[in-house]
């Protein structure tokens, strides 16, 4: 496939698909990047690009031959640090719970490289693969050529709760506690659009092979050791459902996307793991396979207990899926494990949620080590639509506490009542993914 | 919508859809019920209306009105009857591993109300509803106007594994061991292609309401105090996803259904709740709500552990979902809690399964209270697609055993990364619903 000019290809299409009406464009370009807040009504304002890009005053530094973290952006300081090359950091899971939408300066970083710098104005895209035309995007094309979608989503790292699970046995990576997901409202191009402007349409594969197929996205950010991207793929069937709203995404509630967070564009696949939701995108490919990376084919799988780091062999990786969709999990994340409270009755508050577009049904607490259990109270959800739901749900209940030691449980059961898994022992794995064992939260009352 | 003869409006889409060549008519009519086995490949066999039909021979007996069961067929001797009217039977456990799918004749039996008779030269299937053309559909149309699919999936109970769920808590329900479940080859007609027919076009309906609309299905059994039939929908929005494949089938295992199994045709919802997979299909209609049976809106939800039969209200039935998807499951079949057995080195098998096209990735057995996990071996399955596995899989292992007594614990963690309670307590819920906790089973060794 020889790539071709979009502008080219899509002159009439440009003109059916520009609904931008609304004007709002009253900043400067200054403020464009950092400060425009749209977080009124997504459906009905349009995020235009001059409102959200800078096009040509971002001047990138030139490389740090000694350290290829020395670019790295700021951050802020309220964010716990758990590496700092490469960065990784989370808020404390209490300033979680002040905004539904985790605002974007204490959203959770992970990062598997340097951030790398994007110079707006040489920036695109490039869309192709099997039976497609390969095309290029600018970032204004991106924008203005398709109607933007907004959705609200989580995005959790397979590694969440990894520290509770590094207490049970020993695990490598990230020691994360329950701080290492966000929710926010994202606006970007359904990716079913830019691949249909590729020329992809279901019929042009034969069932058999369609089923088959994987959607590849490559990142930016380079591995300064081996000179590969980043890179991970999901299989096209997710595409195929139009109950999933996969996005290119250009902005994070309402803001254009922060260097951490994957600036200019990074995809958006709620309800699958953050290791899928590709930063700094610089291409998308339909391939016969998935992604040929290790984040793909290693990295974020979770295997049995009984395989070790020593004993994992390229069978268990070839057999073990990649975690894709995330299960039900759930956070008490008003307190901390061993905190001292005073006695008598606290309001305890936390988070709850599940992938593939389920809806937390209900929340549960255990005073007596699950003799009983006790429903909390859901106060905030976006929907209840049955296989679309990408948002958490924020639950609280009033316990009482009894002087001395009191062990407060919770659990979370979706709307495919899909449940939880009692002990972290029993879905322990080496690399300590998907700890979404019950939370078990001791509190000391004076 | 007026009631429109199908054989009016589809003179041509008749001619062109009529792709069955071969013919396997060598039968006499007297043979075709029962004993017409089509078990080689259906991709490349039509199932022709008169080989899996008796079009004019079943005389349905006058009903007797004191006792609405005395005509419901005679059942396998070897299905253990768990309620006699309406009849409710399953087989032995070990009796489910002889054959990875199931034979007709010992696949558990769930009924709600007597069997109803149905002549086939009689028989129709009205289709209609929001924004669609009233159809009616014989059965020879159901059968030769579509291309047959033919799919592998598990039927569940919601209720299956209740007797061990009754043993925690007293809970109300037929009490079914782990043999209300089995996998069949169905063959039938795709739902989607039936609407299609009737006029559904997604287009045809603002992507708000589209998410909103249900898909009625409607049995021919009958309340015989309150006159009204089964029925149970589905939200329309697995229809809108591909992967999925929803059938009205007409044949299990290459056969023509038995009475038991909703002959002459049922909805096959793979993944779904056996509930829903409505028997003695009479109406398919697409509406603004679901079902408005008990069988929707009050049976087949599973509430807290906290509420009770005494203690539900309206507002927990409002509030909770009804169980659509399957969640992860497993079973060890070829044993029975408390057996006697020889000590030293023995084989254990059991099935594996998940509802919403999940595989199963593996399954673990602990001989230790959950301190260690092995894995055993995956013996049997139909395929790993991703979204589109309905099957279940067969597993086996061998394990050593202590003289005295061993326990033995079986667990399964599904493609998703799904996983199963621990406890039956932590699940319990008044009905005894979706006990999928882990199966422990000790065997006393001598």
């Amino acid at each position: 496939m020889i790539p071709v000019l979009i502008n080219f290809l899509l002159t009439a299409r440009e003109i059916s698909v520009i609904t931008c009406t609304q004007n709002i464009s009253n900043f400067t370009t200054e403020e464009s990047q950092t400060t425009i807040d749209l977080a009124s009504n997504y459906n009905t304002t349009c995020l235009e690009y001059t409102n959200i890009f800078i096009p040509n005053n971002v001047t990138c530094p030139p490389l740090n031959e000694t350290d290829p973290y020395a670019n790295d952006p700021p951050r802020d300081s309220r964010l716990i640090s758990r590496s700092i090359k490469p960065y990784n950091g989370e808020p404390p899971s209490n300033l979680l719970l002040e905004k539904f939408y985790t605002p974007n300066e204490i959203f959770y970083v992970r990062n598997n490289l340097p951030v790398p710098c994007v110079h707006v104005g040489n920036y695109s895209l490039e869309v192709g693969g099997i039976n497609l035309t390969t095309v290029q995007l600018t970032l204004r094309q991106l924008t203005t050529l398709f109607s933007p979608t907004t959705i609200s989503a989580v995005l959790q790292c397979a590694g969440n709760r990894r520290s509770e699970m590094n207490r049970v046995k020993p695990v490598s990576g990230t020691k994360w506690t329950g701080g290492a997901i966000g929710n926010a409202n994202w606006t970007g191009t359904n990716l079913r659009d830019i691949l249909a402007l590729a020329g992809f349409q279901r019929g042009n594969y034969s069932p058999d092979v369609l089923n088959t197929l994987h959607i590849q996205l490559t990142g930016l950010d380079q591995d300064p050791k081996t000179g590969t991207y980043y890179g991970a793929s999901i299989p096209v069937s997710y595409i195929l459902d139009d109950n999933f709203t996969p996005l290119v995404a250009y902005a994070m509630n309402g803001k254009s996307l922060t260097p951490d967070h994957g600036f200019p564009v990074r995809a958006i696949l709620p309800g699958i793991v953050g290791a899928r939701n590709v930063k700094w995108l610089q291409k998308i490919t339909l391939a016969t396979q998935e992604a040929q990376t290790i984040y793909q084919l290693e990295k974020y799988k979770a295997f049995s207990p009984s395989i070790t780091s020593a004993t994992v062999t390229q069978e268990d990786y070839n057999n073990t899926d990649p975690i894709m969709d995330l299960p039900v999990t759930s956070y008490l994340a008003s307190h901390t494990d061993g905190q001292i409270v005073e006695n008598g009755t606290i309001l305890v508050e936390g988070y709850a949620y599940s992938g593939t577009g389920r809806h937390i049904q209900r929340v549960e607490l255990s005073q007596d080590l699950g003799s009983n259990w006790i429903l909390a109270e859901v106060t905030e959800r976006t929907s209840k639509k049955l296989r679309r739901n990408w948002s958490w749900v924020f639950w609280k209940r009033n316990v009482s506490l009894s002087v001395g030691r009191n062990e407060i449980w919770v659990k979370a059961v979706d709307s495919g009542y899909n449940q939880q898994p009692q002990e972290i022992k029993d879905v322990w794995n080496f690399d300590g993914y998907l700890n979404v064992a019950y939370h078990k939260v001791v509190l000391n009352a004076s």
